[in-house]
């Protein structure tokens, strides 16, 4: 089993969605991959929280062996996101973004956390993902989320660190935005080209595509009946395919597909309730169970008549 | 094998897609259901076109085992449809509408076509799906497909309707404006506590759910790099699923998951070219090759890590 790195933020979110609100929850693109990848192996949190923010919120992940060693501890305001869904829940509407001590993050890998063989860069400035990579060792495997704002305003050094990222995740809206394909299948083309081998673009409700060197890989989203809090089932997707491949150390075409496949898993789970509640309360059982039912969701036997 | 009854339109289209443009290019409902179910049973239509209409250009439908002696014709203008799609090939725009000597059909199902097994009542008024009933046999699966205008103008003669209807297929706003649940799994339940076994919830470039007695089923779209003109494709797809329930005979949950997969064959196929070019183009070859990319498409190794 290997180590999976993730440097991404730490946040307090308030949100609300048809079904209720939450306010100052646990939040943060690390902190929702961390929660997901841990049910797979040991990560590694760097990031940065304020001097306001209520770590011992954050003892559940180092009891499931998330080490918060390279976790920050700044003078100041920690990371706040204050946002609403309305009935379209692939939407999210940001009321308010407070970065506070966010806005000065230099991420500094701790020595015993260089050597991690899988690297999950969160969405995070373009240039501190670049400053991330400079500070370890070849990793077996480095994957990277980002978003519109980055691909427009540090577009450069982003094409730069694609260059040294082998697995892209995004959503199909940024995949076009970077690209300026609107079809997939030729954004994806475009994207590997400059660096990735496997692209993976995310839907939201309609599942996710991974574009790799051999083949097309598609993973349905889980039909569920409600979808609580989207908030954080990106990340929660990515930590559960990072997580997966660090399990295994496998990172050829079938342990992408599965880990593809555990990603969707997660997200599913990650969604069912505000923050990273549910991510904390499923176990073993419940993941192979929610696994088993993407396999039905899917499954049909060749019969072509004759 | 046995044989499919269809009742639709029979058109003649004007299409604008990014592509390029046709004018007065075979089109309907009808029309795209017989091109494509064709590949797999022998297919009786029912429509009506007017004394303007090109029928020789449907010599090769009569070719493949379309039975056109339920096709009337009639005095007046043929129905008429010009559309355009913009960058978002998943809505049309649609330019005019001249339905002519559609607007009065009162489909007559001839003597020979009322005891076919397997019936398809394409997207027309709920009064005449209805009267199509009264006319045949106990068939022994009637799927449906309808339109939002439907839903609204004749929503208590569409919910009779869903009574004596095994698999309804509609698209997802089509679904949600039915049930009034933005959910899909709600919408789904609410639609099979009114009669269909089978609800196919047709979502165009993200794939199609299909929620059964036992279980849901998802086939996603195939991704390709040219979408060239998206009309037909929901009545391709209904062609493809019936026709290959009409050659098996089969309704079991094995045989209608199979049908959803030959239905996304079919849609892939027909949006490829206008009209129904395409078609009428593909043989039985091509046909087991794009089913063999939709089995690798959602392929994957299961493996829970210990």
């Amino acid at each position: 089993m290997s180590n999976v790195l993730v440097v991404g933020s730490v946040a307090l979110d308030s949100v609300e969605t048809p079904f209720g609100r939450a306010d100052e929850v646990l939040g943060g693109s690390g902190t929702y991959f961390a929660a997901s990848a841990s049910h797979f192996a040991p990560v590694q949190m760097v990031g940065v929280v304020g001097s306001d923010y209520p770590v011992e919120r954050l003892t559940p992940l180092a009891e499931r062996h998330v080490d918060l060693a390279g976790l920050e501890r700044a003078d100041g305001e920690s990371f706040r996101w204050r946002g609403r869904y309305r009935h379209d829940l692939n939407a999210a509407e940001t009321l308010e973004t407070r970065l506070g001590v966010f806005s000065h993050f230099h991420p500094k890998i701790p020595t015993q956390f260089r050597n991690a063989p899988f690297v999950f860069l969160a969405n995070i400035d373009p240039r501190l993902q670049l400053d991330v990579l400079q500070q370890v060792e070849k990793p077996k495997l480095v994957a990277c989320d980002t978003m519109n704002f980055w691909i427009e305003s540090r577009r450069n050094e982003f094409l730069e660190l694609l260059g040294f990222v082998d697995v892209l995740l995004l959503n199909d809206a940024e995949a076009r935005q970077l690209s300026e394909q609107a079809n997939l299948v030729k954004a994806a083309r475009w994207i590997r080209e400059r660096g990735p081998s496997f692209v993976v673009i995310k839907k939201g409700e309609h599942g996710a595509y991974m574009f790799g060197p051999h083949a097309v890989f598609f993973a349905p989203a889980y039909p569920l009946e409600d979808v609580f809090d989207p908030t954080g089932a990106g990340d929660s997707f990515a930590g559960g395919f990072i997580g997966y491949l660090a399990r295994t150390g496998h990172t050829d075409e079938q342990a992408m597909r599965r880990g593809v496949i555990y990603g969707s898993t997660m997200g599913s789970f990650a969604v069912e309730r505000f923050s990273i509640e549910r991510l904390l309360d499923i176990e073993r059982v419940d993941i192979a169970r929610r696994l088993e039912e993407f396999r039905k969701l899917v499954a049909f036997e060749e019969d072509l008549p004759e």
